[in-house]
């Protein structure tokens, strides 16, 4: 066991096909490795999906502010223990690994609700002081900087479909609001997603080599390099507009692709 | 009363912050002006955001498969009541008014679980034949073609934020997988969306200002040109790969803008 290199196989939901990357797959393998592991798996848990008044007791206005209020509630530790059990898990792992089917070219709504319900104002977003050269400590530092997450996502179409000219966007695009937006906004840095395409039509012959390539990925998290996103406060960007300063990006990367060093 | 250009303010969630976009003054506005308006305020509602067995009864399998439960109970008309009345709401619509704040740069988790439980195989995906020159009807044909929907979405963070090189990445491509992988896909056209920015910071003197800008492009839904996204099936793409043929896109266009038109 290896205290140090634990891992948090969180939060696991019901995968929509036949799929090699499943949560047991994950956790026996990291096991294996020594590593300690702590499981959501929400449809097991039966996760409440959607914010309301409930989630903040007497700190919840009407009509509902879901910062102002989760912020209120979270300094006054009277978040739900769901919630709170979450926000633990995330504190105690030093690597996070989301399993989940793309679901209409998104998380389905249950992990959505998740991170809306986790991700509370002081805990992952309202953190730190502004002043002429920071501004909050986000993307790439905050309350979970020093993490590593790892996406391991299935899909029903093909590869082809989701590659720069194909016809879904790219794959890396259609992450990046969960990779960039919501997980390395509290500091957490992610390592290149592992995507299973086409699970849908896998057949029982693909299936060890897929298997396979899913435990490699996971026993060489340690020795992978995260994705280069560009942290906030460093020099670049323009503060307080946080426009990506002219001429730091290779020539003819445009969009998402901006916010990735190189 | 003009039945013929009713519109739905579908479905409408809490708002996070001070909006003048509200659901009230978007359905006063059109019943004004004669418009057949039904909503669906989905917290009102007490909408179930999970998609689970209890969704396709007889029809569901352990493990579930949502694809295939949700379209024999679909083929059967065995979808729960509260999905039924969305999709007779989405046929009976002409245009379909979404309105809802960006949440950790996505919709809320309600109303992603709207879409994946109303958006069921049979209705909304899995439609139309194969063959060597169309891949299903998706992307500018399907169950919803036809009809028209715009986003109304507010945001805390300011524009700049939101722009080509602002650091939450471009505000269309942040929408990109809604506008495109979700409505467009059965056949629904995307009008521009309105996007109010920085509500959290929204001053009492720019309220009627917004409130105003907002209520003219509501009147003005049935003159405004929808974005071009490219159709499927029309020679666009490679058929089965689904890849953009090679030059048909400007100078320049990458990522998700390879696939609207221009």
């Amino acid at each position: 066991m290896n205290c140090s290199h634990a891992y948090n196989c969180s939060p696991r939901v019901g995968t929509e096909f036949f799929s090699p990357t499943s949560g047991e797959q994950c956790i026996s393998t990291l096991e294996s490795a020594g590593h300690e592991v702590r499981v959501s798996d929400l449809y097991q848990m039966n996760w409440k999906a959607v914010v309301d008044a409930d989630d903040f007791g007497p700190h919840a206005s009407n009509p509902l502010q879901v910062a102002r209020n989760s912020g209120r509630a979270f300094d006054a530790g009277a978040l739900t223990p769901d919630v709170v059990a979450e926000q633990e898990k995330l504190l105690w792992a030093d690597t996070i690994i989301f399993q989940f089917p793309l679901w209409w070219y998104a998380m389905p709504a249950i992990l959505k609700g998740w991170v809306d319900r986790v991700f509370s104002f002081h805990f992952a977003y309202g953190v730190g002081e502004h002043s002429d050269t920071k501004y909050g400590e986000r993307f790439g530092e905050g309350t979970l900087a020093g993490r590593k997450a790892l996406l391991s996502v299935t899909t029903g179409g093909p590869e082809s479909h989701y590659t720069p000219r194909g016809i879904n966007g790219p794959i890396e695009d259609l992450l990046f609001p969960f990779q960039h937006g919501i997980l390395y906004y509290p500091g957490i840095e992610l390592l290149p997603p592992f995507v299973l395409y086409g699970t849908d039509r896998m057949t029982a012959e693909a299936y060890p080599e897929a298997a396979k390539a899913w435990v490699e990925r996971l026993l060489s998290v340690e020795s992978t390099e995260p994705i280069a996103f560009r942290p906030q406060n460093y020099g670049d960007y323009e503060i307080p507009s946080l426009q990506l300063k002219d001429g730091l990006e290779s020539a003819g990367r445009t969009g998402f692709g901006l916010h990735v060093r190189g």
